[in-house]
């Protein structure tokens, strides 16, 4: 599968395992992967009886990075997979006992902690707004509250790269991304990163473990340092043509791009995949090489560019001779926004609403639903948000929430990433055509919040 | 150790096992955590015999994020440990195999690969200029490139964070500093984070899992969902007071302030440990709440504030009466600088200076040496860089580089993560007073690269 061709880009297939979001790669487990805080409070909740509470939190942007027009669902079938991670074996537990963190009956609590509740949310690839309640988590509060810092690293990380990710998909057009940012970031949040591109639409990734966890394409050929470790240009090139066929890639902006072209095209002949330019003025020196290229009778080779590329430079080479590109640091540190902004929040215990209402920061209680409104020719008018009760249908109206996880088991047939690459495809399709522009404006379209129905309101003080 | 008092901050202490940076706590394989074209790159070198030639790699920053004056060095415990992971088991082969990444003499080398060469560097916890050879790789090519994007990960992500951690600690003098910004980024990122903000100097962590992995003292108490969970503000302090102690921190932003503090004190009585304000305008509400704790006789209550804090927040709340701060989002994200700019590229081949010298990006090659020159007083006045040789000694010359590898070995008795954090402590005292200036800036003290010895230049075409 993916054939990662020798020496090229290789081209998006399918996983054979039908990976993506429902595999579980990683069995180590993620219990303390989280914020002290959580366990004190257990503690504190279960010395008085009220972790048995049922509960519902959700998670929700208060806003989107500013200009931004959509946010993007991203991170869903890593954070099942962390659900189910979630175990406080004996090591962890005598961890946390010799730091005395809790107490002995927390401690007897964790160690047969399993998350017996229910998760929502908008399917992984879904766009979403301010105020979207991206996911539902019900439980008693014992299992719901310690989930919260899983849940909020995995979705404010991969939901951040994949919205700047979808717009970088957006501006490249026809043309294939290569994600290539994993130097730029956390090894492990590289992996990530990689998938986040991929679900938005970037063809592949340098990364050989997101291949391998995901089946996600994997392309690369080669440095600048291994044509600075042979004796010449010539020899390098030589040297990786011998190996990876004459479809690879030559880099050619090490020492003079005009004669690297030159050089390449004498090496590998005009049948030669492509060259790759990491340095300089990109519009300018794609179209000296497309000239160059097409002189040497090397028309069908193509032009890729990487080099502190991001949705704004990827824009302004629209109208170059350009035939991929390579994206590294703006994709892994989200382009300017590296985190989400989400929230998990409690809205109900025991099914009334509750909310913060100090000074900043104030929330709406209660558990929303929500749908999107569309014009009869499919595009997206409204996020409707309605408080304790379904959203009135209306004709047009696509529901967003789905159901992940049921009495702590994972629904089955969950969407992979492949789909859900298709999803987040079709979803951006669907929004009014200024929601894809790359200038700053307001969300795509407006949210509403339908008044609580029955009235209420506020927390319970 | 690492006492996490119930209901208070944790006072740090050394982990009792050494660990910091010299316990390996994960063994998994990070071989595949590695751009596609390294391996590729591994492939051609082995076909045309160069995979053999005797390199060394640097890693340095061309520059430094705009403004900064230092960067700080951080990751290297992290580094030497996944260095040692880096092995390519049976699994992974199968995998490279499977996608025809590499042919089938490249994946013999890869099944007995194990780094058998050395590495120098910079101290974790050193600062770092522009051009500072950060970390030095010498070896064969295939043994060294390989390890490119791990190298590259890990330093770029941790130095950056710690580099916005340094700043924070300045800008909050004497007072605490605790790292909650574990749910605004990935994970695992997550602890690498409470890492570098513990070498910086923080005071203690709310993630779990680096307090166990690395002896950083861990904290927290409750969130607003504690609170909303009970029927009153007061069931929920009552709760966590008699689970936790009267040393406990209570949030009293929930509802309001004042009706906060005020139940606080009524339930837990004048030796609350302290109180947090997590919203609104926090050098307002620490002078009104530092007034209401002292007229209802608690005047030992601390004041602990959080809620978007970044150094320029920290710095402005100088003067206001807190006691300790939680730092979440800015500290993850590096504070505007999300990654720090390190590049891995070949200086030497067989001895003689390699570089690349098209358009932009052109490097400095042959090895570097570097020492920091000092005034008598201490003071740090200039970076100095040589090629090729050391650099000819002076009075108040400290040189920067130590072996950290010899012959894939690690170096015994390397400082752990304890003394290195004394180390960057050291070395921001030693810089000029305005080198620690949160304003934007120059490098603190400038870098002087001595003309290469013998003279070489540039690189072999």
């Amino acid at each position: 599968m993916t054939a990662s061709t020798p020496g090229g880009t290789a081209a998006p297939s399918g996983a054979p395992d039908g990976s993506g979001s429902t595999q579980r790669n990683d069995p180590r487990s993620t219990a303390l992967l989280t914020d002290h805080y959580e366990l004190t409070m257990l503690r504190a909740a279960l010395h008085d009886g009220t972790a048995q509470r049922r509960c519902t939190f959700e998670v929700f942007a208060r806003r989107l990075p500013e200009g931004r027009r959509y946010g993007v669902v991203a991170g869903t079938g890593r954070l099942l997979d962390a659900i189910e991670a979630f175990r406080f074996d004996e090591e962890v537990l005598g961890h946390l006992r010799e730091r005395d963190v809790v107490d002995a009956a927390t401690l007897d609590r964790l160690a047969g902690y399993r998350f017996g509740g229910d998760v929502d949310g908008y399917p992984e690839g879904e766009v979403f707004f301010p105020h979207s309640p991206l996911l539902t988590v019900t439980g008693t509060f014992a299992e719901a509250v310690v989930l919260e810092t899983l849940v909020l690293s995995i979705l404010n990380h991969d939901c951040a790269v994949a919205a700047a990710a979808a717009r970088m998909v957006t501006a490249a057009g026809e043309r294939p991304l290569i994600e290539m940012g994993s130097r730029r970031t956390h090894e492990d949040a590289a992996l990530a990163c990689s998938r986040a591109a991929y679900l938005a639409g970037f063809a592949s990734t340098s990364n050989l473990e997101a291949g391998r966890r995901w089946g996600i394409p994997t392309a690369g050929t080669a440095a600048h340092a291994f044509t600075l470790l042979h004796d010449s240009e010539r020899d390098a090139f030589a040297a990786q043509v011998a190996a990876l066929g004459t479809g690879t890639t030559l880099l050619v902006d090490t020492y003079d791009i005009t004669a690297g072209i030159a050089t390449a095209v004498e090496v590998a002949g005009p049948r030669l995949g492509a060259v790759r330019i990491d340095s300089g003025d990109l519009a300018v020196l794609a179209v000296q090489a497309r000239r160059q290229l097409d002189s040497l009778g090397a028309t069908g080779t193509r032009i890729v560019v990487s080099g502190d590329l991001d949705e704004f430079a990827l824009a302004a080479l629209a109208a170059a001779p350009v035939d991929g590109y390579g994206v590294g640091t703006s994709l892994v540190v989200g382009s300017g926004a590296p985190t989400a902004g989400l929230v998990y929040k409690l809205v109900e215990v025991e099914g009334r609403p509750v909310a913060k209402r100090s000074t900043s920061k104030a929330t709406q209680g209660g558990r929303k639903h929500a749908v999107r409104r569309h014009k009869p020719t499919g595009t997206a008018t409204e996020e409707v948000l309605a408080v304790g009760a379904p959203v009135p249908a209306e004709p047009g109206d696509v529901a967003l929430q789905v159901p992940l996880v049921r009495g702590g088991r994972r629904v089955p047939d969950l969407p992979d990433l492949h789909a859900s690459r298709e999803r987040l495809r079709r979803s951006l399709v669907s929004l009014p055509w200024d929601g894809l522009a790359l200038s700053k404006g307001e969300a795509a379209v407006p949210t509403t919040v339908l008044p609580p129905v029955p009235a209420v309101a506020g927390g319970v003080r």
